[in-house]
């Protein structure tokens, strides 16, 4: 995710936040997992990616299965894992007298153990489709798999043995590594199938998100994105409470913001903290808001304290994009994230991103700011609210609109409103009118999606809240989700930003949240 | 090398062999190699296999060449090398927002950069081509490549960064590994270029091939063979005089003989001594003849006392397979193997081979072995000679004959008379024979051209010897040879007896012995 070329930085680099964040490192729980069943993967264009996958046996006939050149076995483990993944190998017949020469793929999906990866044309790395290639040298061996990976399905492809053994490969073990703690108990009742089916999925993929630190997608991109931080925070809070983790992840954004005190849209912790030369104005803004989230959620100020003047500065830093007429300046360039949507313009739902954002920036500097602060965002507020209604307010459509092109999406109904330029009555009504509305601008991701659902859920529209959330977060359970996918459209399910559905990740931290809107509006 | 089928197997360990064994593991000497020139490697039919390299640049320019998706090179080392690798990759551009991918491809020979290994369709295990997979997941980072490669070309290929950055190799050290002692003074003077230029490769052929054991060859099979540790030990003796390492091979090959008391061809050392099915009628003789030489040059005789059983059992076990003509049962199998080449018949070689082995276990049996022990070995090779002369040389043709279709070969005329069938005169003149006879089955590897070699000498065809030796070693050396290769036929460049010359060893054990010549016959 971005496409910015590097140009000459200066990161501002705070040892005393980056020495907090160091010893807020988290303690790891490991599991081990044994694979369940051998299964063969096939083509069937009838389902999601065009594959599928059916049992041939339980996983136990694999340690009586012998491999020669060419052949493969795949491996279901019927649940998502991240971990290291070990076997032995050992050689039937006359005495190895070569290698064995193997390789390993891992998918989240059937897809990624079906079509070859050679194949693959997207745009993004190809370095994110999990394969290894290893040599086997003496046998029998241990093999210790270098790496983490992220999946359910194990293919093994013996390449090649010799004409004089075959081998066996057994005791796959995937040591499964989170961060998080215990799994909470359920809350939704078994009666609920659905809505516990939701529950259990998004503890899972919030739980496999949980690493170093809150990583968006465990396969890819392995990264902490402020936007994902987000809401896995909030998804955190009342289930897994690991509320260190957060504070630790607020710290190293801190601890590297640019010359000008801007806060990064995504960090890289290994090997050194460095932060990605991606800025993104919604994204910055949302330091504020997820330290907000933190310190209400956690009781706890001192983090407050020393990060505010942090999170003042991205206000200020935002409100240098505003023009004569209290609106955003727009322009071309990828400068606000929003949601994966060809030709979304970012105006208007930034616009409203800044003014939600203002509302939580706010209450914290009633808490730990200053006087003069807090009247600057009260007035920064007022002056963005009149602007939104006044500018971006077509009374002709009775839709918000954006851009020179005056563009109606849903992504500006729905961030306006969570940015609170309605009242809910007239939220109400513009929500509705969505629903209605066949010449409105949709969404793409999980992560837009989900304000969508919170904007339905605070307007008191529990009952359409609830009816999306199983539309959209239960379509992925028919199509066979373990964890919740990065990308969703159910009306294109090959949808990918990036050139190919095998590259996308399905297990991504933005789309956890079911968790939290069950918890929060239905389940308390 | 080899096919036959395990069938249930007796081993019979002898643990105070074991562990004689090891207590003589060798110690290493380890040196840091750079590579030289940064080289393109081109088609060019001319050449051997078809390809050679043209220099681009110094290696210095390495780091200073940017790596994005797609891009290559080549490392030349100017050497051939045994080791270990390691580099530093880095990113140029943005943070690096995915894992490198890189493959690497090392090469004795320049054929192994140039084509693509997924041609490969000779029948020895893919796995013996040199090449590895990695992912970079962060950057920088030193990479430790997990296998020992055996090479003079590196091939690095990285197969995607991302959008936002490059990368840079660099640092590329090869940490070289043998057991040779430092190598000896040269002896042949700098103006014997031909002779001198032998001497330095055979050295380095043989170096390069003494590790934990001496194997035959450290690219493939990386293994302990009898009949390349009869050449190795011979060419030891006075040059590296790492009699140790001779000593040790000869009690892990004593250390687990069959039910019977057979000594394999060859064994297996990790990850637990292990003695391949292969048995070999040749191989297991020389077992005793390379515990005489070894005794003789070592001066040591606790040794061969200890050893001297399993020795005198070979030659039971050997006259086991002779018949009422006193002559050696021939069959289909594998049973013998004298040359790697199609159709030669082996009755008539190996029963040379019984011959010379008995001449050098008689003289064993002198020292250590009991008169009853000495008596049947001189019998056995007076009862062997007469047959030889009586069944197998054709006073018509004036040639040994071999088989049942009397097949002339120069393999049975040269083991005949290293076995001492015939006198010096005699000998002389069927080695003259030889090179005016046109219907004569050839040789195809130095394992067999070296005992040609020895013949002449041996003959006091010494001025023949030298324009064999130069003809068939110096012919290599015209072909770019950095050490010896296990085949060479100079009228078939791309011979291979496993189906592609791609997967033959560059670097053998049984090439090594132009020094033994050297020493032994011209500058002592």
């Amino acid at each position: 995710m971005a496409m910015q070329q590097q140009t000459e930085r200066v990161i501002q680099y705070n040892n005393e936040f980056l020495e907090k964040a160091e010893q807020l490192k988290p303690t790891f729980r490991y599991k081990e997992v044994k694979p369940v069943d051998l299964v063969k993967v096939n083509e069937n264009p009838n389902v999601i990616h065009g594959w599928e996958i059916s049992r041939e046996a339980g996983a136990d006939i694999l340690k009586s299965k012998e491999f020669g050149k060419g052949d493969e076995a795949v491996l279901d483990f019927k649940t998502h894992l991240v971990g290291r993944v070990t076997f032995d190998v050992n050689a039937v017949g006359s005495p190895p007298d070569a290698p064995a020469y193997i390789r390993l793929t891992f998918g989240e999906m059937p897809v990624e153990v079906g079509e070859d990866f050679s194949d693959y044309n997207g745009w993004l790395s190809r370095s994110w489709l999990q394969e290894e290639y290893i040599h086997v040298d003496t046998l029998p061996t241990h093999v210790e798999l270098p790496r983490r990976y992220c999946f359910r399905f194990m293919k093994m492809e013996v390449l090649d043995t010799s004409r004089k053994y075959n081998v066996t490969i057994s005791n796959v073990i995937c040591r499964t590594e989170t961060s998080a703690n215990e799994k909470p108990e359920l809350m939704v009742p078994e009666k609920d199938k659905l809505n516990r089916k939701l529950e259990q999925v998004s503890l899972l993929t919030l739980e496999n998100c949980m690493q170093d630190v809150f990583e968006d997608g465990p396969k890819r991109d392995r990264r902490l994105w402020l936007g994902d931080l987000r809401l896995q925070a909030q998804a955190n809070y009342g289930t897994f409470n690991n509320d260190d983790l957060v504070k630790r992840c607020l710290y190293l954004f801190a601890a590297a913001p640019d010359s000008q005190g801007k806060v990064a849209a995504n960090l890289f912790i290994h090997p050194t903290l460095m932060p990605d030369d991606t800025y993104l104005f919604d994204y910055s803004l949302f330091f504020s808001t997820t330290l907000y989230d933190y310190a209400f959620a956690a009781n706890e100020w001192e983090t407050a304290l020393n990060l505010w003047s942090t999170a003042f500065r991205q206000y200020e830093i935002a409100a240098e994009r505003i023009d004569g007429n209290d609106l955003l300046m727009d322009d071309e360039s990828w400068w606000s994230f929003i949601d994966w949507k060809d030709g979304l313009n970012k105006q208007a739902p930034s616009h409203g991103v800044f003014m939600y954002a203002l509302q939580k920036g706010i209450a914290l500097a009633e808490k730990v700011g200053t006087d003069q602060q807090t009247t600057y965002l009260r007035e920064l507020y007022r002056q963005l609210k009149k602007a939104a209604l006044s500018h971006l307010w077509s009374s002709e459509k009775k839709f918000f609109v954006s851009g020179s092109d005056k563009q109606v999406s849903i992504a500006s109904q729905v961030w306006m409103i969570l940015g609170g330029a309605l009242d809910k009555n007239e939220a109400q009504k513009l929500l509705k009118r969505i629903e209605n509305e066949t010449d409105i601008l949709g969404m793409n991701t999980p992560y837009m999606y989900h304000h969508y659902v919170e904007a339905l859920f605070q307007t008191g529209l529990k009952e359409e809240a609830v009816k999306q959330l199983q539309y959209y977060w239960g379509g992925m359970l028919d199509h066979g989700a373990d964890t919740f996918w990065e990308l969703y459209n159910p009306e294109d399910l090959n949808f990918s930003p990036y050139g190919s559905h095998i590259i996308n990740s399905y297990c991504h931290a933005w789309s956890c949240t079911p968790i939290y809107f069950l918890r929060k509006y239905l389940y308390n």
